[in-house]
């Protein structure tokens, strides 16, 4: 995939300037923008600084991407073929955990087209995010509040990315705090990708959301420095400075160079640090990965383990080939 | 200490229960009272039940102890004279991290005092709550934001209880997270305490508070169920139902019956409950426990080691004595 990077000045609330990768840019929605450093913001001063090469880009293309985008009927073959597969797993009277994002809008939407067929019943759905929540009257699936169930039967929900063990990073769309809950509560929680999400390892390319309390950023910044990390303050669009949570929170996002070597220990360790909410580091919640593929020109669902089974053995192939 | 059970009923909105031991109800401040269980709020189910014996008690008279108690000028002399003791060792253009609650208000009075003398120039000073920020002003403690500095030279804070190690449980104030935040940036935390917070381990008397996103209040209660605690959501008093924090989350206090064997351990497992912000063990997070202590007629402020190893002594002598 082709990469660039842009910069943006927004100069009337301080310099804030970001980079974002081109070949990000289709998923990107409001405020999921990844990469975005923050050089001035109030009183604060990032400890850590990075090379910022220049290129100006016009606002309002970036905007009308983004409209497109996090649109639920924003086209994705691969997006709505996993979603469509994953809601077969819903039975009826279940209670459903629904993710934020544009492939768990999908799901959603998939879901709300079986309860309009009469496929299932008496189903209830827990939303992670006001997002969720809006997508979900929209499409006729009934919401109820997280405190008012002792139980989810199963969760769907996206990822930025999923590893070979079924470890995942999220929050690219800043609701990783309530999905963490939401899909450590559920009995079963399914993670919907397209192959392009699969990594051998987390981190190389999509740095970890950290959801930060807004007093606290400062010190936090720098005990991020201090594990090793590279943070930046996430910077919203169409509103100056910091993006805001739906909790009310500042999103951090955090590069590890070279990748991730222990998640399960750097989950631990972000969240040991006073100040820090919840971070993006799904270790050991996931029970279902589910992989869209492309295949000359049939899209194939599969499990993420069967997934990683064929990425293997076509590279043995491979070798021995060119052997 | 002589112990007995309190009921209160506030029928209006909902049955709220709650116990309280009579010998803490000195130190009540509002919102502070321990051991207040919920029975039923809202749409919330509580997984624990325990037995409550009941005795009615006049709200107003509560109430008048809280006012009382909670007042700056309040005149307890073991808290005054250790807070007089620490803020000795502040020094000219210091950053001063300033704690929340009885103990620690009276250090922020003191400090004052010193600057109003003359005494020590330069100072500013980062408050834990909204409560330290408007003490200090009262006082003439001048208050910078936490974001708005680099380093925080000493912190002054109460407890609710200190053990042999320097861990200590903090958060009947409810302000736990940002103290938490304040403590573990200033190069040096000091604690102030009067003999009767120090114990053999934490956990037997005073329950954990942990601070929660409300929206996964009941999640997490199951969660800290799962960890062998008895978690009850602190109910406020002049505001019907939970206390709410500065930060706008809930405040769970947590039993662990038999003390906390392994502090550090227990701290980074109910960090780690998603929804959960920050709990009240701090763990190697205090330099130094200033303890006031009564000897005869005596007013002594000694240190926690040396506390520890006069107390051993005067077992031992016992023991000798007695043999």
């Amino acid at each position: 995939m082709a990469s660039a990077v842009l910069e943006v000045s927004l100069t009337a609330s301080g310099v804030v300037r970001g980079t974002a990768q081109v070949e990000r840019l289709g998923d990107l929605k409001l405020g999921k923008q990844i990469g975005f450093k923050s050089v001035q913001m109030g009183g604060l001063k990032l400890a850590v600084a990075r090379p910022l090469r220049s290129r100006r880009v016009n606002l309002s293309r970036i905007s009308a991407v983004a409209a497109e985008s996090s649109s639920p009927v924003f086209q994705d073959p691969l997006k709505r073929a996993v979603a469509k597969k994953a809601v077969e797993l819903v039975k009826p009277g279940m209670i459903v955990g629904l993710g934020t994002g544009s492939t768990a809008s999908m799901a959603i939407e998939e879901l709300g087209k079986l309860i309009g067929a009469g496929k299932v019943k008496d189903i209830q759905a827990v939303a992670t995010s006001y997002q969720a929540r809006v997508l979900a009257r929209q499409f006729g699936v009934k919401t109820v509040d997280l405190n008012d169930v002792n139980v989810i039967d199963i969760a769907f929900d996206g990822a930025d990315e999923v590893d070979g063990q079924m470890n995942v990073i999220k929050g690219g769309g800043a609701a990783h705090t309530m999905e963490k809950v939401v899909n450590t509560m559920a009995k079963k929680t399914v993670i919907l990708v397209d192959q392009s999400k699969v990594v051998p390892q987390l981190g190389l390319t999509f740095p970890v959301p950290v959801e930060v309390l807004p007093f606290a950023i400062s010190p936090v910044l720098r005990s991020l420095v201090d594990l090793g990390g590279e943070p930046e303050i996430r910077s919203a669009l169409r509103k100056d400075g910091p993006v805001i949570t739906d909790l009310g929170n500042m999103v951090v996002d955090v590069r590890f160079p070279g990748g991730i070597k222990d998640p399960a220990e750097l989950e631990r360790r972000i969240n040991m640090i006073p100040g820090v909410v919840e971070n993006g580091l799904f270790i050991g919640i996931v029970q279902t990965v589910l992989v869209a593929t492309k295949d000359a020109e049939e899209t194939l669902i599969i499990d993420l383990a069967d997934y990683v089974k064929n990425m293997q053995s076509a590279k043995e192939d491979e070798e021995k080939n060119s052997s």
